[in-house]
């Protein structure tokens, strides 16, 4: 059952809201930084060879590391969202307000662009990779990849994070979040490249100027995020008494 | 002592139960379609070359984060079993009844063999790899190293998440469960291939087809996995005040 | 808004005081000890050749772990900064006076010679690998590099430590911190060799004789750890009524 | 100032204390066994090579892994040392007495023996690597290099698990403990080897026959850990009021 709220639109723009904004574009940005940085760094050590296991581990552990760090961060500000598949699997639930919700998209989507405008910079001018799916897959494969692997993510938020009943996992939950991300990247990172977030995605995109492949980055995301908010809010916490069903995500 | 309970069946059905299964399921379901997918990506990436330290890594860190979260995600509702061993080590502890048990075990299987059609759906059809011994060992060898590495792992469940005088240890539980079958792979990877859990070996069994040596992973894990829960439970929880002693897994 | 706070000369040479100052002194001895000596093993195990993506990962990961080692060890006695960029991000929000800050810097920064004389003698005297930008880049790249990451890194100290509305996120904080960093060389180590920390580059310099670019790792970190000061001190914390504002880092 | 306890004989074999000895000799027992399967796990996969930089990521890993949890699954019992040096560091500052600490030793040797030929069985008999300094250099360099590294663990023993002051850095100790080992395995591993701890080289000395260094194994980490307890415990613990310096090790 989908539990979009709405709100007022003052509340939107309130001056806690304004924070919220800055903290998920800051958060968002060093994320983007680390990780897109991760996969630039593979290409200036090895001369742009393809992929290898080692290089995949260094991918993979910096997006863990860097997207935990990010959601601890902003956490305390914003919940720490850093990714538009997480607000939206939020909003589902009712977690947060539409418009809120859209404005946490900008604040990403704009973060991950400095981020990769940064990266092209200090990099002296190396090219910024954008995800695309591996060749022999097609796109269906790619979105499904990405469908599933971020409905672990959001999965993982509601249960550690949004959960009312989540107790002492609630302290280590930033490290999940991250962590599956990491986990999902070494799997899937040669096939769909592992994204689950669409703002992960659409600032290399803009910065490379390439957006083939990109609308899969939203449409699996979206779709994997969506499902996780309604599975997770309708059988776990929509079984619970009412007051804890309405509970603010922290 | 084995304490086997056996609850009345009406318990094993009751709604509580079936979110039980569910979050067995699910959770089941995302850690072997990471554990999995890491290593059909090192088979894609080195065009299916013999392991390497560097994918052993990737493959151990991809299995112990993905565990972490697994167990994170499901805590609160079913106990974050996600392996037919540690129920049955927690089982013989007396911290769940026989018939709930048997469910759980079904609802793990289940989330594997989903999550190999799944891997086998996304990566166009790449072949799931199987658990089996090393050529130069036999049967008995690769049933100890199992044994072993399970024994480990459910004791790890015990001394951090079961035992009612476990204190702030509790907190990190979920990490230390999913780090010590990553630090295990990282030793009985290249011998038996270190499962520990027979529903992670047995989902790719089912989708590939390929039962040779699966009985391995049912025997070595589920006495490794007894036994851990026989002797922590008796010496350790066992020596506790009785109130003490009948405390819940929580 | 810039909170210098200068307390009085007493206070920065009270018991207390020097305590705080051995401290930061062991600490940054030990997490240099570790992160320089993972680069020395990498050129002692591969015969000095070029860094590849399996040598970036235990570089990325030594610094990780021990940074997040040397934080904790540190943190209840002088509040674990072990980086001259983290004491200024912290001086900035007025949150340690400017003398005592001189000498953790002096601590932070005689830790890390010792260390690289330690390296030096157990070595059987192999050299001491310095940070400087990669062939290719300009020094005014490597200066932004070190600021963005350093950003980073003291934004992470400010909102997972010194945050007087940390709430639980404290508990990990010198997780997060030590990641974040490991985070940060995974991108940046082959650019700028992703220092963020004067210290950590001042000692490979003084015991190799070779300052060459060590400035760019004092005004890198030092403005971006400075502006992560600024901006989380003013956005954030300033916002709060003035009894939290002026909460001590703890 | 060394605060040796010396206890009555009947505490040390009180059932308390047995349960304790039982706790370190099966928590060392699976930390050595995961530590060193991971060495042999290096050997089999490379035919024997000479360490690369992947395989000193992949058993740094499986060592910080395996001792976190290590340490994890015993911390309530007996504390969680599984290494004569920490034991060694905590009796120096009268943390344990002199007797139980003895059956300390004990208990971790054998673990690690009953480890290593365990290893010998489910490998079919490959050889166990034991600790030797590299080539190149000489048996001081390779005393002072355990010696400093071992300074680091036991200073994070006594920082984040035996202070009375831990606070809440004692809920992430024991992956403090384990990721120091990481670290400096990453820096000490191509040297010394990287041990830090007398039983974890004991048993592969034992089970192999081959004791040629092996007295360097408990000569640095024994200096080591007891410098580390000297010094945290004078200028640190013994500054508190005299009810927290006596507080037991938890």
């Amino acid at each position: 059952m989908v539990k979009l709220a709405f709100g007022s639109i003052g509340d939107s723009f309130s001056l806690e809201s304004l924070k919220c904004y800055l903290a998920e574009f800051i958060a968002t940005l060093l994320f983007v930084f680390a990780g897109v940085g991760s996969a630039i760094a593979y290409d200036k050590l090895t001369k742009d060879a393809a992929l290898d296991p080692a290089g995949l581990v260094a991918v993979a552990v910096a997006h863990a590391f860097a997207l935990f760090v990010g959601v601890s961060i902003a956490a305390n500000i914003s919940g720490g969202h850093l990714n538009p598949a997480v607000t939206l699997g939020l909003a589902v639930g009712g977690n947060i307000t539409i418009l809120t919700g859209i404005f946490y998209w900008i604040a990403q989507c704009l973060g991950s662009i400095v981020a990769c405008f940064l990266l092209k910079f200090v990099t002296n001018g190396l090219s910024i990779p954008t995800h695309g799916v591996a060749s022999g897959m097609n796109a269906l494969e790619g979105v499904v990849m990405e469908i599933v692997i971020t409905f672990a993510l959001v999965y993982t938020v509601y249960a550690t994070a949004a959960d009312p009943k989540k107790g002492s996992i609630g302290i280590i939950a930033p490290i999940a979040i991250g962590f599956i991300v990491g986990a999902n990247i070494l799997a899937a990172g040669p096939f769909s490249g592992g994204s689950m977030n669409p703002a992960r995605s659409f600032g290399p995109a803009v910065v490379s100027g390439n957006f083939a492949d990109n609308w899969i980055y939203w449409v699996g995301p979206l779709i994997g995020g969506g499902l996780a908010g309604l599975i997770y809010g309708d059988v776990f916490i929509g079984s619970y008494a009412p007051v804890a069903a309405s509970g603010e995500y922290v």
